[in-house]
């Protein structure tokens, strides 16, 4: 048995609206309350506007990051949730993300980080 | 057939230093170096050093991101690599950072994002 230090989840959000995707103030506000509603605690966040379009964004956390950057000409966001301790949830902020990105498909992997074998985490 | 927008690298290094894996401005110089030599271009970076230890930073890139972060009491370090466009190779980057972090082991999986039918990406 292994047990891991990092849950990554990797969120693929499709067919949303291209003006959300292209605004930055509204990416903002979602990636922070996702964040603290799976009790994160927030080190710093860091937005880019692309001309003509597009915004990518980190959010960096004690428990790791998250990151978006968006394509609004496709409709698509690639979303990254990685979190480490028991206090924070990532399935928590993909679900805030979810409701608010309001995708009409999207895909969810969870990927475990750091994995040590038993014993040796402690 | 599909096409991706982005090619996301999962780099997990295992038994590193841990001197090194504490040691920020060394972190910060290999990540800036590896995204030169993957023919990036440097948005910004945000370093986080961890009181006892470990390093937490990003890379903000035009292309997307790269993202570390260190558990020295572990040898163990996560880092992402998100890379999009032509001009980019996530691989070129996650070569120089195994050179100079020097993992006994180290695992690397690419993950394709944003993948469209084929005809909507151009």
């Amino acid at each position: 048995m292994k047990t891991e230090l990092g849950r990554h989840v990797i969120l693929e959000l499709y067919h949303c609206s291209p003006t959300l995707l292209d605004d930055e103030a509204f990416i903002r506000n979602v990636l922070a309350e996702a964040v603290r509603r799976a009790n994160g605690n927030i080190c710093g966040a860091f937005f880019h506007k692309f001309n003509p379009q597009g915004v990518t964004g980190v959010v960096l956390i004690s428990e790791s990051h998250v990151t978006i950057h968006t394509w609004p000409e496709y409709g698509y966001a690639a979303v990254d949730i990685f979190t480490c301790g028991e206090r924070m949830d990532p399935w928590k902020a993909c679900e805030y993300i979810i409701e608010n990105f309001k995708p009409l498909n999207f895909n969810a992997l969870e990927i475990k980080r750091g994995l040590l074998p038993q014993g040796r985490e402690s």
